[in-house]
């Protein structure tokens, strides 16, 4: 059974970045299927990145090793790090990219270390006997992230690697929060290439089905959630495939027609008893 | 042996919806070779992923698993289906992408129902036991389609996935048609990444070399074919990599060159004796 | 251990023409990774692949075989080609796209006819024994790379494609010139997907830490060399991952900002004593 690694960069389609990145995890280990999710993050668009990082793992097998490469720290004294969960191994530098692994709350102005959770383990990536040389101070994803990520999809223990983390670097996912009694302020943290606007409600967050439900973005008002992208009329809102409420445009670009952009408010309104499940 | 799994879908490049779909892919059979035909198809636009579904599946392997999800009507009562024929099996909505694999002809003006061919058996996918559960209302290629393609490839019998289908969706592909003698209308179906606009005449139709033929197409006339993109001068015409007679500006852009569109009238004159085989 | 497969085109992403040499890869050698380097290279750019191939081909494993299809002459009689180097193949047409392998120096003004270098052999394709049939006139990546490269990468013997060549198409690379004493004029030879504009000056050509050097570029000018992409402020000089020297714009676009174009002259200037390489 091959090993999985999968591939988040910013390196865009043109360059031979990821090309070499693919050829250093063949040269490591032959037997690899490679899985590229993304290449055209923004670049250094750390929130873009650790978002779609989020949205993927669960999908595959147990053991897949994810590999994030959007690093405008390269060179610098930032750490590199490998995350291990019971699902799967995450190799990437440690500057936010595994938010959404690591699930942290709190306040969202600012990136902090954080305690690695309960259940999860970490290393710094600091032997170099992994690496390739020389190693290119601008370019770690061939010369250190991609071997490094090749050797653990081979079975080397974690503890190879480097010295053990306590603590990794994070961004806080913004959460809904209550105005007032059944009035909760979010936002939008995606849009996906379709222009949905995917928000951060999560379905267990919304009142249960048959309720009074309301979504306000700009000036518009959706009322109720419908089922499916054909199930109602213009502006309509939805759960989507992570169960997050998303925001689309019935046969349109949602995102175009709101001119919504990430960070932008979105407020949910229910009956004040509609059961809204706090804490979000 | 590896299976293959080819994927056509209007997902991007920028989202994680196609790697969730290889994640459940390899879940199933990680012995999987899955190939990208494009994830840039225009959002919902069935016909093109019908043309494109077409221009590839020649090219594969006996056995090959062609998947195809663009499909606006994920979450209706729309049908999951696979088709399989002689040499693959495809699995996709039954909103037409298959068209080109049905080979379905008359009116072009609206879709249709069509009896499964001669050779080929279908199926509606509606056995959840090989489905990943929950369901998404909005994402049947990750819980679906995806899970379907990769037990199929595994060697599970297709009469497990669900009931025979006797009938499936079809656009009519058009057809050239003679306006009078040595005259034919035809029509632009495909324009690609080089502005190549790509016609509806097939090299079988065409009169046997030596004999005169001109091209029209707005108010530009093309006489005779060129062998190939350097063969000639301007505007050329030649029978393209699909056996369709094909529209090239020597080193330039024809699209652009002749604000061409799909759809748009390509009338084609020869001797009227010049062997023209009808029907088309 | 599967064999690998990179390809290099000028296809796009939006048509069927990559999945169709997949598809006959596949057919050919099942056991093959097929790795994607580029397929948005400029339509027709040689130049610009021949750069991608040279980027990339020392990342791969021994024996990695390099397709590069960016083929204008495709129907001529412009030759197919094998190269082997000690460390890999590489199959494309002979048109320069080879010039970063051959690296071959002088005239950079026109392509000519150089040697195959001593340690490398090539043949010309020509044995249809391990073609597709029928070949079309417009897509021999499909009907004559893709099955050679494939069945080369199964262990057939070069000479069974073809006889012997002596000689290969080859545009010279540009080096960088003495202008005066310390005084050195080179050029653009790439700009990446960030914007970094990468020069045709090598490491080893620049004098030892600690000596002075600066770089124009237009208008501009920059002192000493940076070590990585956060190290200075505004428009920084270092050395890249394919150890050249790059200009970069921190937290910026180059590109952008210089309005650089490749071929535009890059000056550097050092003390005269400080020990600049020749010859380039």
């Amino acid at each position: 059974m091959p090993a999985i690694i999968t591939l988040i960069t910013d390196f865009g389609l043109g360059d031979g970045y990821v090309g070499s990145m693919k050829g250093v995890i063949l040269g490591v280990n032959p037997d690899t299927a490679i899985v590229d999710i993304s290449h055209i993050v923004p670049p250094q668009d750390i929130k873009e990145a650790a978002y779609l990082l989020g949205s993927v793992w669960e999908s595959f097998p147990q053991h897949t090793v994810h590999l994030c490469v959007v690093d405008p720290g390269v060179g610098t004294s930032r750490k590199a790090v490998i995350l291990r969960t019971p699902k799967a191994d995450f190799v990437a530098p440690d500057n936010g990219v595994l938010s959404y692994i690591l699930q942290c709350t709190g306040d969202t102005a600012s990136r902090r270390q954080i305690n690695v959770p309960a259940g999860m383990e970490a290393v710094s990536i600091t032997n170099h006997q992994f690496w390739c040389q020389p190693v290119s101070n601008v370019f770690h994803g061939r010369d250190i992230f991609a071997p490094v990520a090749a050797h653990l999809s081979r079975g080397i223990a974690l503890k190879e690697f480097g010295d053990k983390l306590d603590s990794l670097t994070c961004f806080a996912l913004p959460q809904p929060v209550q105005e007032e009694a059944g009035v909760f302020a979010g936002e939008i943290i995606h849009i996906d290439g379709f222009g949905n606007v995917i928000t951060n409600f999560l379905d267990k967050h919304l009142p249960a089905e048959g309720s009074s439900l309301s979504i306000e973005i700009g000036k518009h008002i959706i009322v109720g959630l419908s089922r499916h992208y054909q199930d109602g009329k213009g502006l309509i809102g939805l759960i989507g495939s992570s169960g997050r409420l998303e925001i689309a445009l019935k046969e349109g670009n949602a995102r175009k027609y709101l001119k919504a952009t990430v960070g932008q408010k979105v407020m949910v309104r229910m009956d004040a008893d509609a059961g809204f499940r706090l804490p979000f």
